[in-house]
């Protein structure tokens, strides 16, 4: 059964403009680097709604073994900590089994 | 170009513990009544770290227009008003266009 990690940011306050294309750019470089990876799929809100928080990720994996690799993954982790780390006003995340 | 929608729900403390299935059923019911509903796909949280939200809905449009036929459909607002308004400590929402 397909498992599915979904977190959504807040920025700081402080962060540049160009934050959203920091985010998506470091995002985007971990597909091809963790093998566990099945769908990622994430963006910046749309600016319909006030009070949106202003980032999504919708990352899917075969099992919840596999998103705890990814989790926990080197490479994962350094992108937070470069790109993540410092830059939220809150930060929410949910994982759960869908489908057959 | 598909366009998504991700709303994330923490519970307040006072729902009953069945309030997780209360709220998959309340959503299961939407696609078959509101057309421009492409996919829905929510659920609870697993339960692998602390600090994590209860529930989070993905759901899929083929435009932004039709999300907001959604999001303003009557039938969605009368399960908001029946399901979810006074049972949430925090709600976080994000919409954004994705793919090609």
């Amino acid at each position: 059964m397909p498992f599915r990690h979904v977190v959504m940011f807040e920025f700081a306050d402080h962060v540049p403009d160009d934050y959203a294309d920091q985010v998506r750019a470091a995002l985007d470089a971990l597909p091809s680097q963790i093998s566990q990876i099945r769908s990622y799929v994430h963006g910046d809100d749309a600016g319909l709604a006030d009070g949106n928080w202003d980032y999504v990720l919708v990352a899917d994996f075969d099992s919840a073994d596999d998103y705890v690799t990814y989790r926990d993954h080197p490479i994962h982790q350094q992108m937070i900590s470069d790109t993540i780390v410092g830059n939220l006003a809150n930060r929410a995340s949910v994982q759960y089994r869908y489908g057959k």
